[in-house]
C-alpha cells in the first residue's frame, strides 16, 4: 500500500503563522469502499482564505480543526475507483486537501468534478478556470458590473485573483489599473496581461504619494474597485473614487495576521454614494457555470494569461503558502505534487 | 411692498459652524414676472445635510454659495400667482431657502408642489412626509431590504428620519432598535414610536460597552443597520453584524465638522459579506410616489408617529441649526415662520 504524505495543522497562529503550526504526518492510503474514488493529486492550490481558517474565530469559513489535514483545492488523476461516476484516468478537482492521495466519495455532489484537459491545463482549474477565477468574475461582473470606458482598479493585481480581475475588465472595454508589489509584478501585469497602468505600492510608503499615483493612473477616476488587500491601499484608492463606485470587497489581505486595518475615511463612502459588498464565491454556485464559460474559452484561445509559482513536494506547502501570504508568489501560487 | 427677512451664509466654518457663518438680512419681496409664484413660507426645514454644504468641498452636493439665501425645503401658501397652475390660498412644499417669501417660477418641475392638509399638517410634508421620510423609506425599503423577523437598528433614532426608519421596520414584522442620545429620547423612541429597544449612546463613552448594550438590544444579531452617525457607533454595530447584513450609509453626523471617524475594522464587511451603500434621496426621484403614498397613509391614519422641534422665527435659525448638528432638537427640527 501507498503512503500518504499529507500536512496537518498542529497549532494555531498569534499573529503571523510560522512552519511549526504545521507538521508533516505520513499515513497509509486507506483502502476504497463502495461509491468511494482515489484520487492522486498532482497539484494542490494554496490560497489568502486559508489563513483566516487557521483561526479559531468566528469567520465565513469554519475553523480547520487542530490535527487534521489542512482542506484546499487540488486537481489530480483518479487511480482507483469503486464508483460508477469515475474510472481511473480521469482528470479531476476537488478539495482534496494538503495531502498526496485523496479518498473521495463520488455520490458527494460537488466534492469531485472531472475536467477536461484537451484545452485547458490541468493546473489551471485551480487558478484560471477554478475558484480565483470565478471569485474575479463575480466580483467584477456581479458586484462592479462595470460598463466600458469605466476605470477598475484591483490591488493583488499580479495574483490568481488580480490577474483575471483586470483581464475580464479589459474584455469589457474597460480601463484596468492594477496594483501590486515591486517592479517585476507590475511590468507583468502591464506588458504580458494588457492592464493599462499598474501601481507599485512599495514606492509609495505614504497615503499621499499613493493617491497621487491613483490620480495619474486613473485620470477620470475610479468607478469599481476590487479590494484583496485593505489598509492603506483601500484609502488611497476611496480617494480617488467617482460617484456611484462599486467596490467589492474580496479579501483584505494586510489585517489576515490581526494587524489592525482601520479605514481612514468611511465618509467617502456616503459623499461618493459608493456601493460596497464583501462577498466569498463559494456562497454564489449559482455564477459558476457562466462564469467557468466564459473563463475556459479565455483561457482556451489564449485570451486570458496566468502565471503560476509552484512549489515542489508535500513537505514544501507550509513554507510556500508564508511566502504567499507575504507576496512572494508571482501569479497563482501552486504546490506540485507528482 | 412687504419686507423679506433672508438669511445668508456670509463664511465658511473651520471646523464647527458658528452664528458668525450666518447674516440675517432684509430685502424687499420682487415683483411677480409672469409664470412666477409667490410663496409665503410657514416652516423652513432644518436638515443635517446643510452642514456639508457649508463646505466648499467637492461633495454630493453643490457648495452653497456665500452671500446668497441658504437653500432648504420649505412648506408655504401661495400668496400671489402670475401663473394658472397656482392660485392664491394653495398650501406647496418646495425648496424656498431660509426666507420668508419666495418667488418661484412655477414652469420649473418638481420646485414647487402642492400638498393636501385635509389629513395631514402642513408641517409634516418637511419631515415624515416629505425628505427625511423618503430617505428612511429608500435606505429601509431599497438598501436594507429586511424580512420580518429581522433586527434593523437606526442611529439618530429620534430624528426626522430615525423615527420613519424604525416605525417603517415595525410595519415590515422587524425588530427595530434605535440608537439615541439621553434618556427622554430613548424613552420616547421605545414608548411612544413603538420600537422594540433603544440605546442611550451618552451612557456608553467606550466601544466595549456600547457593544453590549447592542448585545442586549439585539439578542438575534443586527440584519439591518441605518446609519445616520458614523463613528464609534458604527464600529460597535458593525461588531454586531449578522452575516449578509445591510448598511444603509445616510449620514455621518459625527464626522461632519472635520472630525477623523475612521472605521475601525473594515475586515468585518468581508467576513460578515456585508452589503453597504451610501446614498441621497434626491438622485433617486423615481422611489418618491411610492413612498409617499406608503408614508401619507401612516401619518393620516397615525400609524407613523413623529415629534417636532420648532423654532420661532426666521432669525432663530442659524442657532436652531447649530443645535441640530448638537443632537439638540428632539424629532424633526423646523423654524416657523407664520
Amino acid at each position: 500500500m501507498a503512503t500518504n504524505k499529507q500536512i496537518h495543522l498542529v497549532s494555531r497562529p498569534h499573529g503571523e503563522p510560522t512552519v511549526d503550526n504545521f507538521k508533516l504526518v505520513e499515513a497509509p492510503v486507506p483502502e476504497l469502499k463502495d461509491g468511494q474514488v482515489l484520487v492522486r493529486n498532482h497539484y494542490l492550490s494554496l490560497d489568502p482564505y486559508m489563513r483566516g481558517r487557521m483561526n479559531d474565530a468566528k469567520s465565513y469559513a469554519l475553523p480547520q480543526p487542530l490535527n487534521e489535514v489542512m482542506g484546499g483545492g487540488t486537481v489530480g488523476e483518479v487511480v482507483a475507483s469503486k464508483s460508477d461516476a469515475f474510472q481511473p484516468g480521469d482528470k479531476v478537482v476537488g478539495m482534496g486537501g494538503w495531502q498526496e492521495y485523496t479518498v473521495i466519495s463520488a455520490e458527494q455532489r460537488g466534492m469531485l468534478r472531472k475536467v477536461d484537459t484537451t484545452h485547458i491545463p490541468l493546473s489551471a482549474y485551480l487558478g484560471a478556470v477554478g475558484m480565483p477565477g470565478v471569485t474575479a468574475w463575480y466580483g467584477l461582473v456581479k458586484i462592479i458590473d462595470p460598463k466600458a470606458g469605466q476605470t477598475v482598479v484591483v490591488s493583488a493585481a499580479s495574483g490568481a485573483v488580480g490577474t483575471a480581475v483586470g483581464q475580464l475588465a479589459k474584455v469589457r472595454g474597460c480601463r484596468a489599473v492594477g496594483i501590486a508589489g515591486g517592479p517585476d509584478k507590475c511590468k507583468y501585469v502591464v506588458d504580458e496581461l494588457g492592464f493599462d497602468a499598474c501601481i507599485d505600492y512599495k514606492e509609495h510608503k505614504d497615503l499621499k504619494s499613493l493617491t497621487t499615483a491613483l490620480k495619474e493612473a486613473c485620470p477620470n477616476g475610479v468607478d469599481g474597485y476590487f479590494e484583496n488587500v485593505g489598509g492603506m491601499i483601500l484609502d488611497a484608492v476611496m480617494l480617488r473614487l467617482n460617484a456611484f463606485a462599486r467596490i467589492a470587497l474580496c479579501g483584505m489581505i494586510s489585517g489576515y495576521n490581526g494587524e489592525p486595518i482601520p479605514m481612514a475615511a468611511p465618509q467617502l463612502l456616503l459623499t461618493n454614494r459608493v456601493k460596497l459588498e464583501g462577498f466569498i464565491v463559494s456562497e454564489h454556485m449559482e455564477v459558476w457555470p457562466d462564469a467557468l464559460k466564459e473563463l475556459g474559452t479565455l483561457v482556451a484561445t489564449g485570451k486570458l494569461k496566468y502565471r503560476e509559482t509552484v512549489a515542489q513536494g508535500i513537505a514544501s506547502a507550509p513554507e510556500a503558502f508564508l511566502g504567499l501570504l507575504k507576496g512572494r508568489n508571482f501569479g497563482k501560487q501552486l504546490v506540485k505534487l507528482v
